[in-house]
């Protein structure tokens, strides 16, 4: 795949990697940028993004799926919690998928409290 | 480690795994065994559980977060989404920890449903 298929000009997600749209920033990792969501759905709401539009039909099913793909997932993960105190706290990783979702751009919750 | 010590025999987990207690199969990999939650939180609410006692301390922070363990898990996560048809209906991936969770032992909620 050409590299310039991971940059979609119209998918917010990749705004927010690219720094066209404005975030509050957590953590980031090679392949990750971990920011607070604009919308939380609870008291603290990280949004872990895939700096590359991999769309979920693809990380969850299809070819990013392996090649430790989720472990890189989860190593920003866990830096979150850490970052965020929730190790501590608790935590709740929440990733939805097939409609449940707003955007197919790959994106992981780490949520905690009400 | 000894093999023994991914055993605990007080662990409701460790005894649903090696069928000690009664549970409704979904779907296993070499890795994880993938049952109807017994009390769910959801319409559907599949409980993936590592086969072997790995808390989550040494999942998400620890030994066992890298060496591709999480893409094991998305591996048991996206054959349960498939059998369950939640690639069509939706899906909730959901994953508690630092006391937010139930048991210690690695476990891994796939819902769908309110």
């Amino acid at each position: 795949m050409n590299q310039d298929n991971f940059y979609q000009p119209d998918c917010i997600l990749c705004q927010l990697v690219k720094g066209q749209l404005p975030s509050k920033k957590v953590v980031e990792t090679d392949e990750f940028l971990a920011i607070h969501d604009k919308y939380p759905r609870a008291r603290i709401d990280v949004l872990i993004i895939d700096k590359k539009h991999r769309v979920k039909k693809d990380t969850v099913f299809g070819r990013y799926k392996g090649d430790g793909y989720w472990d890189k997932v989860f190593e920003a993960v866990s830096l979150v919690i850490k970052k965020m105190g929730l190790d501590k706290a608790g935590y709740k990783i929440v990733i939805l998928g097939a409609g449940l979702n707003h955007f197919e751009h790959e994106h992981i919750h780490v949520m905690s409290g009400d």
